[in-house]
Parts: C-alpha cells; sequence; structure tokens
C-alpha cells in the first residue's frame, strides 16, 4: 500500500440556497476586489451572472468581469485575466462555470503574482509558491476542478494542453447548486458523468489494490453516477439525481478515490491530445478511447478488470472464465456509453475517420517526440499510444 | 434533500513513513512551542512519545508534555492544559493518541485564548471564536477526532459527559499510521470498529433518503469495516486491514457520510449517560445500546432498515416481508457485535443487572429533567430514554 496525503480544504456549500452565501465566503477568505470569471451565454442567460454579482455588492464588494472562457480554456484568455487583476488590483477571483471556468481562474490566479510566464507551470518549468485566493460558483459537474489541486490549459501556440496541479490553488469554496444544471443538455450531461467517472477509473485501475476501503467509495461512485445519469437524460429537472451527479463530480477529484494507490492517467493523457487537436468534448472523448485502452491494457491484471466487471458494471461472474468476465466488462461500459450518447471510437467523436498521420502526430506529442511514458497500469510508450489510437478509430 | 456544508480541512498524512512529517507539518500551521498531550503507558512504552518529541526539537520546536488523558477526558486535565500552555507560552496542541487526547488538546485549545471558563462552550453557553492550532498523531481508530469538527468532554462535577462541535477546532493535520494499532488489545480494537461504525449508522438512519450516494459510500465503509476487523482480530500485525480501519475511522465522523441527511445521534447521546456513569469504554456502550434503539424506532421507516439489513449485513432480502428482513437486520447487528467481543446488552456491558434507579437517572440526564428531546429518526423523549434503556437491560 501507498502512503498517502489527502488534502480536500475546499468549504462545499451545496444545495438549492446556497448561492445566497457568495458574498460572506468571499470575505470569509479575504476578498475584496473579485473578478467574476466566467464563459459563455449560459451563465448570462439564467440570470446566474447578474445575481451573483448583485450578490457581491450587496454584500460590499467590489467586482470586476470576465467572460468570454471556452472549453478547453486559453492561454491567451488567462494572459487576459492576468493583466485585468493587476490592472485593477483585484484579491480575489470568482469563477462562475464549469471546468474550463475554474481551471482559467487557477491560472489568472498563479499568474498575478508572479513575476516570471504563467505558462512555466504547465511547462514545469517552475512551481508556483503564491497564487490569489479562488472560489467558484460550479454550474457543470465534470471536471471536479472545484476541489481539486489541478487546472488544464491549452497553449494555442502548438495546441499544447496541460494539467497542473498545486495545492495552493485549491477553491477555498465551491457554491454547488443543482438547479443550476438543468439546463446543461443531454450531450454534456453524458460528457460529464463520463468525465466524472473516467477521474474514478484513472485511479481505480492500479496494481495497488490493498486499499480495498478506497476501492470500495470507487465502485459506490460509479454505481450511483452509472444509476443517476438515465433519470436526468429522461428529465433534465430531477434534481435529486442531478444533486448526486454534482456531488460526484467533486468527489470522483478530490483525491479520496485515489488515496493509497498509484493512479493512471493514460486515457486522460492520450484524451488531451485529441482535445488540443480536434477540439472536442473531453468527456466524449475519454469515452472514446477508454474500452481501446483497456482492450491494450487488461492483460496486465486481469482480477482487477474481473472486479470492475462484476462490482461496477454488473457483469455476472463467470468463475471459470476470468478473461471473459474482464472483456465483457468492457463491452458493458461500451453499452453504458452508447446509451447514453457517448461515443466509443474515434470516428464517431469526430464523425469522420482519422488518418495515420494525424495518430502518429498525437503519438508524437502525448510521447514528447518518443522521450516520455504515460499511465501506471501499463507503463506506455510512444508505439503503444500508436496502437491504442489505432484500436480507437 | 437537505442543503449540506462539507468541510474536512485537515491534512491527513497516512502510512508508515507520516511520523518523519510531524515537525514540518507543525511549523506549516504555525506552531513554535508544541504542547505534546497523551494519554498513559503505550505512546510512551512503544516509543513513539519519545520519537516525536525528537523529531520535533530536531526540527526546531520547543516541546511542553501533558501526559494523563484518561478515557472519557475529563474537565480537570483540560484546566491543567489551560494553564500549562499560558505559563509556558505554547502556540501549538499536538494530542498524541486517540479521540480522548484529541478531544482534550481542542478544549485546550479553545480554552487558551479565551478570558471565561471553558466549560461555556460545553454546556452551550458561549461560542468559542478563537482557538490555538491542533495537530495529532493517532493511535487508535474509533472516535474519528482527527478529521471531526466535535470534541467530547466530560466533567466530573456531576458525571455530565457532553460534545462540542465548532470548526475551528479541526485538527491542521493527522499523522497516521497503521502500524501503531498493531498493539490495541481486540477489545479496543472492536470497540472502535463499533464506534467507527455507529458514526456511519448515526447518519444513516435518517428520513431524508434522497441522497444515494451519501447511502452509497455509508454502505461501502460499513461493509469494509466489518470485513476488515475479522482478520485484525486474528493477527493484530495486518497492515492491510488496520489501515482500512484507521481510514474508515477517519471518513466516518468527517462530514462525509451524512451530506444531505438530517442526523441522528440518539445511541450517541443514550450512550453518554452509560460512560460518565459507569466510565465504560464508549464503543461497547454503544454496541449495547444500539440494537435496542433499532427495535423501537424501526417502525418509522421499515424501508431504510431493510436496505441496511440488505446492503450493509447481507441479510437476504425477503420481498414479502419487509419488516420481517428489518428485524433481521437488527439481530445481523447483534450477531455481529457478540462475534468481534462486543456486549448487546447493558448487563453484559456491566457485568451486573442495571437498576430502575439508574435507568431513571440516566434518563433524567439525558433528558435535562424532561426538557430535552434527542433524535430525529424517531424523536425520543425522557419516557423513551426509560424504554430503550430497560429494552436495552
Amino acid at each position: 500500500m501507498k502512503d498517502f496525503t489527502y488534502y480536500a480544504p475546499t468549504q462545499v456549500v451545496f444545495g438549492e440556497h446556497s448561492e445566497e452565501q457568495v458574498a460572506d465566503l468571499v470575505k470569509k477568505y479575504g476578498g475584496h476586489k473579485v473578478l467574476v470569471h466566467y464563459g459563455g451565454k449560459s451563465a448570462v442567460k439564467s440570470g446566474l451572472l447578474d445575481k451573483i454579482c448583485k450578490l457581491l455588492k450587496a454584500g460590499g464588494l467590489e467586482v470586476v468581469q470576465l467572460g468570454g472562457v471556452v472549453p478547453n480554456p486559453r492561454l491567451t484568455k488567462v494572459h487576459e485575466g492576468i493583466d485585468l487583476c493587476r490592472r485593477e488590483g483585484v484579491d480575489f477571483l470568482l469563477a462562475v462555470g464549469g471546468g474550463s471556468a475554474i481551471d482559467s481562474a487557477k491560472a489568472i490566479a498563479y499568474g498575478v503574482p508572479y513575476d516570471g510566464e504563467v505558462w512555466d507551470f504547465y511547462s514545469h518549468k517552475a512551481e508556483a509558491s503564491r497564487s490569489l485566493p479562488v472560489g467558484c460558483v460550479l454550474t457543470i459537474p465534470a471536471a471536479g476542478s472545484e476541489m481539486s489541486d489541478s487546472s488544464v490549459i491549452t497553449n494555442e501556440d502548438g495546441d499544447i494542453k496541460v494539467g497542473y496541479s498545486n495545492n495552493i490553488c485549491r477553491a477555498k469554496f465551491a457554491i454547488m447548486n443543482p438547479r443550476r444544471t438543468f439546463s446543461l443538455p443531454p450531450y454534456q450531461t453524458a460528457a460529464g458523468v463520463t468525465d466524472i467517472m473516467m477521474h474514478t477509473m484513472e485511479r481505480y485501475f492500479s496494481h495497488d489494490n490493498d486499499m480495498t476501503f478506497t476501492d470500495a467509495i470507487a465502485e459506490a461512485l460509479l454505481r450511483t453516477m452509472k444509476a443517476c445519469i438515465f433519470p436526468v437524460l429522461k428529465n433534465p429537472e430531477d434534481y435529486r439525481n442531478r444533486a448526486q451527479i454534482m456531488w460526484g463530480g467533486s468527489i470522483a477529484h478530490n483525491g479520496l478515490t485515489g488515496c493509497g494507490k498509484r493512479d493512471d492517467w493514460a486515457t486522460h493523457q492520450l484524451e488531451h491530445e485529441l482535445s488540443a487537436m480536434f477540439d472536442v468534448t473531453h468527456g466524449a472523448g475519454l469515452a472514446a478511447v477508454w474500452p481501446s485502452w483497456a482492450r491494450y491494457v487488461y492483460k496486465e491484471d486481469v482480477s482487477r478488470f474481473v472486479q470492475f466487471a462484476v462490482n461496477v458494471m454488473d457483469v455476472p461472474n463467470d468463475f471459470s472464465d476470468p478473461e471473459g468476465t474482464a472483456l465483457r466488462g468492457i463491452e458493458a461500459v461500451e453499452c453504458f456509453y452508447r446509451a447514453i450518447g457517448m461515443p466509443v471510437r474515434i470516428h464517431e467523436l469526430l464523425g469522420r475517420d482519422i488518418t495515420d498521420e494525424e495518430i502518429g502526430e498525437m503519438a508524437r506529442k502525448c510521447s514528447h517526440d518518443g522521450t516520455v511514458t504515460i499511465g501506471s497500469f501499463k507503463v506506455l510508450a510512444r508505439a503503444d499510444m500508436e496502437a491504442i489510437y489505432k484500436l480507437a478509430r
């Protein structure tokens, strides 16, 4: 068993009336002048942005706004935010939206007190030692950034999408009102649930299998997400099931489902190349890659895939044929993803075939020209990455 | 579904090598002069106390020691600690031990910067607004105080045992080395697991049953504890299963298993009177009371007891007889407690019969002379308390 640190200090304020506390929370964590950072139209259209700004002002706080964060958030927007915060003397960042808005806010928070170029952190040339405080009002359950230590930014100069993790940028608070997720379209809802499940599965498939409590929590989370997505797709205003998904998204990525285990993250890294090249929805990209990753690696530990098949995917255990049970578990994931409208191959994701050249380029970038491996369940070199992309094509 | 706040900021440092970090952790959270607060002989005999003090001094910290904390920790010891901290200019409290040492340290931490009598907080005459920082080196998995917001102190003047909850005293860090629990005797190990399970069950039995993810986590925790206790009783040096129990104890009481639910705590309150009157082991007292509480209240929501019986206690679901299934779940808990050496009636706990006068006195105190009710699954008045004590006698 691996020694571990678990640290998830974010104050979660969850429920229908959670937004009312926003000004008090910003003040509690030291804010006076707040940059409200958000994405596109939905937060504006729903009235949430307006409500949050009014509540902040009513609480005696100064407010600056910066919208326009896009999915797979861009470094240029981060630069814009850093300049704005410095110019205006902002001392608190409030993200309103999903993972993109929160990740962009975290990057801005690192950048404001840093003399160098903020990309230094994402390119692992420097470690951040300071950050403005960040809070968030979550509207899209998926990325888990509201409780995690990580953020992912895309540098348009070279289509490089990379993550950076540091405890100092964990959100001070996360306001989560499941009602705010009612307007999420089915595709985004399903992609979010896929991302949530994948955050758990990246940790679940590990050779450190002696932390049974962590496994039990992970299985509970995965089964809950599987059960809750269908009623939500049928009735988008199902508060009860929206709430499970929203809370599941936070727990999936706050560290709890990985305690005592080495994690994998190969599927995420393979997907980051897809997102960077084709700007696809992250969760959908994960669904398109995972089954092929699984078939490529399951022989490293068949029993782990059997446990997943039986305990998560409700596959009957054929004790005489562990490999068959393991493979039926992977098929069951494909069935599930299809049923919720997710692609399970790259051509389904892109709406066209991917070329050998594109595969080669993604494997080249993912492996840093063949110098870097990914994954831990099975360590994958450049040739493995190409093979998985081809299986998934 | 209840709106909720989840806030568990304690930095958990878990594993075989966790103790090495103690000085860095104290310094990270602002300590210069540390009161090392501990219980009896075991921390001394095992060499842990000596090791911790050496590590602190090697890290440049000043150390003051105060031992002698007893189970059901006493207010007089808290007063002694407050005086000592003030006299010595202590600015950090490090508890080494189990819930008693941590709870006593939390009380001292409230008391040092407070001008009045620290019992004011426990008697709910005042709210604490300040506290010295507290850290802990956990050696007994049970109370969950290492991540919780609560502490329980016994005032010898009247044998009053009460808890006080406040986020400001949550431990800054918790060092948890499962190896340190190897020397726990079977009875204490089993009582600890009972306490851990009861922290979960006090939240599980609730009328807010729409937070299915919280239920799934709670069931995962309860099943894991049930599975891990037997190998540990057989082989006290079973690191893997000791680790599950240790981590389970923290998760059971850090708030996660209660998200979105109203909790109950009637069994705890009934047991506090037993502990206060007879100074019994808390976990054993809970085991002696719970089955009778359960039989007294299960008709408030039979389906919840069926879910518990089936999902936690592995009772086959007799769909035609929910009440029978529910009752078999309660019997299964009794079997389990007996199998791990716990009492399931008060006479088994005390080794003698309890008198009507003693029952009357406990119910009188628990109900504050009939002015206060307990519980939420079924609200219990003084007469209900007497009835449950009589069922459990």
